[in-house]
């Protein structure tokens, strides 16, 4: 077992004692685009499931106007209760703890049948949030696996308390599976006073701060919303920018920003193809009592396999091998 | 409110129990230019009082030699009493804690009829500062505002103990209101061992992390100084750098730099007329119950909405409405 | 004494309080190249030993395959017993703690009548690792200095606890004084999630944070890797690239690296030659009672003199002057 593994599997003992041990970020389910849809919008609903989109989320927050929280909260419920989404996640992003409407919201969204499979919330008061969960499931807690729960840190204080929220919610795996954080980009903007420019790198240090604290306990870090739906090029090069700092995916708004991203987050094929070879290379040169050697000029150990195991895997997961 | 503000509202009732609570870093006064004079300069401070700076800040610390520091703390405290500097903000730079100083900058400068607006520390001993400015202010605390306080970060260890220094001074608020925190940057060069290089971006970290953490706890980031001050254009774009990665202003040294240091904190006439034509497109939508909506080919909603307002309160602060 | 080195000394004041302060990171020993040689073999052990490279590092880890280990041992203690290493710093780099392989490293390296001068670690678990240190050497620690330590740093949760690890280290410098921290990119980039790609700065804000907390604490950061070893014009630049953001120094795995990495870690002349004269007319300016003053169109003042003293005292060590 490789040294970063192994850190990150002693960690997360420590903070989830609870819960099973998991051997890597890549037994999560792929989260590469997450598709936000008015709650409130039947219509929009029914379109989104059938997108092949890995996460529909249905958004009761800022896609929905104050007057129309109720109406969201019962047609939320409704789709969850009767609609198919396919291979897609249902996630249900509920309001902020402190806005007044987050009690409701996780009324409606855990009382019925089925269960979303992720919540995302933005986790100011994360012993609420467990609390009310645990209040409302109850029993069937026992039964069934706890929902996923995604975070959004979207203010310099939620940057700065990253650690601290990680820690406390993998301490209740037993209520809420916290597994991804996404980047608010918008709200963060305004908290750090950044100003809005298109291609400038504004928010690229709050973005390498959330991967590194998200990774760091074996989380997916989901990338910000890229607002300017009709620019696919601007989207696309975004989009690889996010996985190449360390981003597992990337929040859209709009169908058309489904496949582009879904996309830049999976592999290419010249890559499988390279991680496949460097993988028999390694095997060959351990079994031949070698555990460094050159491999296409470069030196290759141990870390390099993982990071090709790692990306076979992955591949494997999303279809492409 | 918004999410953002509500967080930031909450941490700061936490941190600063006995302080009014505040909505935003934009009711705090302008600083988008901070120019430092010596503080031994009869002649240099009479002149800075009349350029209309946001700040004037009298430097008993770098600017003066060891020989001339009673001379400093003396022509300082009598600029405070007796000179008008307008509209700007009257600031005084104290040497640090354990420079063996600071006590005698405090009692020259505390002790007068006029306290100065905002004390600049470097604040390595914020317990030391606090009550050393609490016995020489004694009974005037209960009548008079507290002078506001802005730190100086400025050595690794400054950058990394950000949050504690911080949440200390803040918990103290009725003594001294810490409301900005400045970047020194050539300090903190030689501290993290990075080569002085015009034009690159060796402090953009720094920067960027003391903006995070300045932000998180509602206070103005002050960014370095360019020292190269001859070259307007270099200026300019330093300067709009500091500002596009959330600084609140900049520190000058020469009277030449303040008009295109405050012009690049300032927002640019079509930004206003853009914010005010996105606050009126978004309250008419919210007012027929839609929470998202298209302008401009951008999806807006609350978060924009903050930014967009946040900016038309600061123009009309500093004059541009 | 300037504020960033009053700073620096108290808080190591604070945390070595068994050890003698010091003044500045340059007292250290130069470690700009540290190359990395297979513990196993004899024969590029006794090529090392004769390159003037600043550190030759001994590798009992990933160069070495799992059936080697023992061997390896052997080798590494038999070099340290019998061979020159000339100017060439000695260093063992052992197996992580929870490998199963350290304690029987630190056995063979410690157990011989000549200590390594440097000890690389992963130090996930410090305690461990000073224990046994600590009992091997026994009472030997009380006439010989202790082995100087290096940590490494190669998981996002190393970096999250880089402040925790060398406070633990620092407290206990009568066993091992921690002086310098690896920066470990593959295993960092695995670990991040960080897409493989020669040329991009993936690991920039990663090596950005390990040179702030090092710095922070008065340790040499030592850079990543450069894995094309054919390459010296991308070596160079990634050297160059390094020194500019406040690394000490950088890792290499071949001697033809060599060279250019030192190089590329040491003052230029004309740099030496400008500290000269900068610092002779800080000197002759503050004898007359000026604490700023202009010096080439720059603003100077004591941090930029300590800044050109820094630089001259490295010069010095490093044959420059």
């Amino acid at each position: 077992m490789s040294k970063a593994l192994g850190a990150l599997q002693q960690l997360r003992g420590l903070v989830t004692a609870a819960s099973p041990s998991r051997g890597s970020v890549l037994e999560l389910p792929p989260r590469r685009a997450l598709l936000y849809v008015p709650g409130d919008s039947e219509k929009k609903i029914g379109k989104a499931a059938e997108l092949g989109v890995d996460v529909v989320c249905l958004d009761l927050e800022d896609a929905v106007a104050q007057g129309r929280k109720d109406a969201a909260r019962e047609t939320a419920a409704k789709a969850l209760a009767e609609l198919s989404f396919g291979r897609s996640e249902r996630a249900v992003r509920v309001n902020a703890v402190q806005s007044g409407h987050c009690e409701e919201d996780l009324e409606a969204v855990l009382s019925g049948a089925t269960l979303p499979d992720a919540l995302v919330d933005t986790v100011e008061h994360v012993r609420f949030l467990f609390d009310r969960v645990k209040g409302l499931l109850g029993p069937r807690l026992q039964g069934e696996a706890p929902p996923a729960l995604i975070t959004m840190c979207e203010s310099g204080m939620g940057l700065l308390n990253l650690r601290q929220v990680f820690e406390a919610c993998l301490a209740r795996t037993n209520v809420l599976r916290l597994e991804a954080c996404i980047l608010g980009a918008d709200d963060l903007q305004a908290s750090l006073g950044l100003k809005r420019q298109q291609g400038t790198d504004d928010t690229l240090f709050a973005r390498r701060w959330v991967v590194l604290h998200a990774r760091a306990f074996g989380l997916q870090p989901i990338d910000q919303v890229y607002i300017d739906y009709k620019n696919s090029h601007g989207l696309q090069a975004e989009a690889l920018e996010g996985r190449s700092i360390g981003m597992a995916g990337k929040q859209v708004i709009h169908p058309s920003q489904i496949a582009p991203v879904q996309d830049a987050f999976s592999p290419d094929p010249h890559e499988v193809e390279e991680a496949r070879q460097l993988m028999q290379a390694f095997e060959e040169h351990q079994m031949q009592g070698k555990g460094a050697f050159t491999f296409r000029d470069r030196m290759i150990d141990q870390p390099t396999y993982l990071q090709a195991r790692n990306l076979l895997q992955f591949a494997a997961r999303v279809g492409q091998v």
